[in-house]
């Protein structure tokens, strides 16, 4: 038994929904490697879907969401996290053999949402990209974004293999490099990679920002520019995707604030022997991710 | 009355001690800027000064440290903060005319080391390029480095006002921009802007390194590669500048950790509104600091 989708697969077709950096790169790459006959774009900000019309990102605005969802070959869902669980309950209730995935940072709360609305949709993959900018909107947006990042993969025991497989040829399409695992896991990770990063870096913003006013132009170097960059990142974004792993990066800080205590009790009672042991095990730890990362140090 | 050096600046010698990231990339952009007839070069590390004469950072390894200190007009001492004091002592000892500057990152500690060995040197012009880099020595010097930086000057009420007009001229012959303060401001700042990011990178990566043996490179993305760059940073150098800016360093923790602390306890108890926006005032700050810090964002 076949799928409908066209043998050929460049007469597949897209829909995007949330036409910004995620959707309007994941776009731009499947264009590229010709993946597609026709993209669909849609967003609920109309000037978003415009914007990413006259960059060429997709084809066509989808004047009727319905229409271009039961059109679609694949779906991407690249909507803020509140809402991808009701967007992807519609997409897989009115189209039947699509595939479809998201991009969102946080999972354990997604596929409870899903869950607790109904029976987990067997053609929905769930997709975390581990790429991404403080920049945000379909300008933003580049072909390039998915290249050598990973892609992280968490399909559940009701997953489709047919539609995991396409998921996954798609995402290898715009270059990603296509890993599975839990969401459990997934989300245990990402709150030390990414989600507590953000916390501390906003924290910190907002204490350079309260007495000082802001850091002098003078003492702003590239140490701190880099440290603080995540910072820029959209709050309401944020507020979202803290408050989906609530639990994880709670764990996580707990972990991060011990870590801190034990250099800073040591910098007070000035132990600095024992400080240069932790520095520069953390050190090492850091060349280590380096290596390991497949991430460019500059 | 006029000075010993000579009226063509062409004709000044400049003498490095430490001959590496700083050191290397001063007389590189010095020598670009056609300050000095001759560039001599010391270091402790024998290696690193025969690999900054090969690389053309120098014009000579000096065979003898005292005979090059008595021919030198400008002589940049820039080797560990613990270290600096008693060359600076010993440079402006032997040399009744040169001017003399530093590179250290901490400078209250540096000066109450010079007052309780003696007078201030009033040829000694305090100086802190905020430039720098996690890589060091010779291999990472590079002309540009200073280009568009500020370099903070702490002069003192000893210091002579020809040495720091010279001390001036020279900085800004790497392209830097010279910027005066006092001692006290500059390390309540760099303990701020500086200092204080790379404890918590530090802090970071050793809770990475602990529970989960580094980070699984699926997970390590841009954001997580940024705000732990200076974690790779030298961990013998940055226990010498934490402990020698101690104080300021600690009370810049406090703040920060009842930040912190006030984001994780709107997260704990979910007030999710409140958290959005603390989140938006960091983020408010962080632009602010991008639009006014003349440090690109990419």
């Amino acid at each position: 038994m076949r799928w409908r989708e066209s043998s050929d697969p460049a007469m597949n077709r897209l829909l995007v929904i949330g036409t910004g950096l995620i959707g309007g790169s994941f776009a731009l790459a499947t264009r590229k490697a010709g993946c597609f006959s026709h993209i669909d774009g849609h967003d609920s900000d109309a000037s978003a879907a415009a914007a990413a019309l006259r960059l060429g990102h997709i084809d066509a605005v989808a004047p009727d969401l319905s229409a271009a969802i039961a059109a679609a070959d694949l779906v991407l869902v690249a909507v803020p996290v509140a809402t991808v669980a009701s967007m992807v309950r519609r997409v897989c209730e009115s189209n039947r053999t699509a595939t479809v995935i998201d991009a969102g940072s946080v999972k354990g709360s997604l596929l409870e949402e899903l869950r607790r609305s109904g029976a987990m949709p067997p053609r929905f993959v769930p997709s975390h990209p581990m790429a991404g900018s403080e920049k945000r909107g379909p300008e933003a947006a580049n072909a390039g974004l998915f290249r050598d990042r990973p892609v992280i993969l968490t399909p559940q025991p009701e997953t489709d293999p047919h539609a995991l497989a396409r998921a996954r040829e798609w995402w290898s399409a715009t270059g990603a490099r296509v890993v599975e695992t839990s969401a459990a896991i997934h989300d245990e990770m990402v709150a030390l990679t990414s989600h507590l990063p953000h916390l501390i870096a906003y924290a910190f913003m907002n204490w350079v920002g309260k007495p000082h006013g802001g850091v002098p132009a003078d003492f702003a170097g590239p140490g701190l520019n880099d440290f603080t960059r995540i910072a820029a990142s959209d709050a309401a974004m944020w507020r979202r995707i803290l408050s989906g792993n609530r639990a994880a990066v709670l764990a996580q800080y707990d972990g991060l604030a011990a870590s801190m205590n034990r250099f800073v009790e040591l910098l007070r009672s000035e132990r600095f022997d024992e400080l240069e042991t932790l520095l520069a095990q953390a050190q090492a730890t850091r060349l280590r991710m380096i290596e390991a990362g497949g991430q460019p140090d500059d």
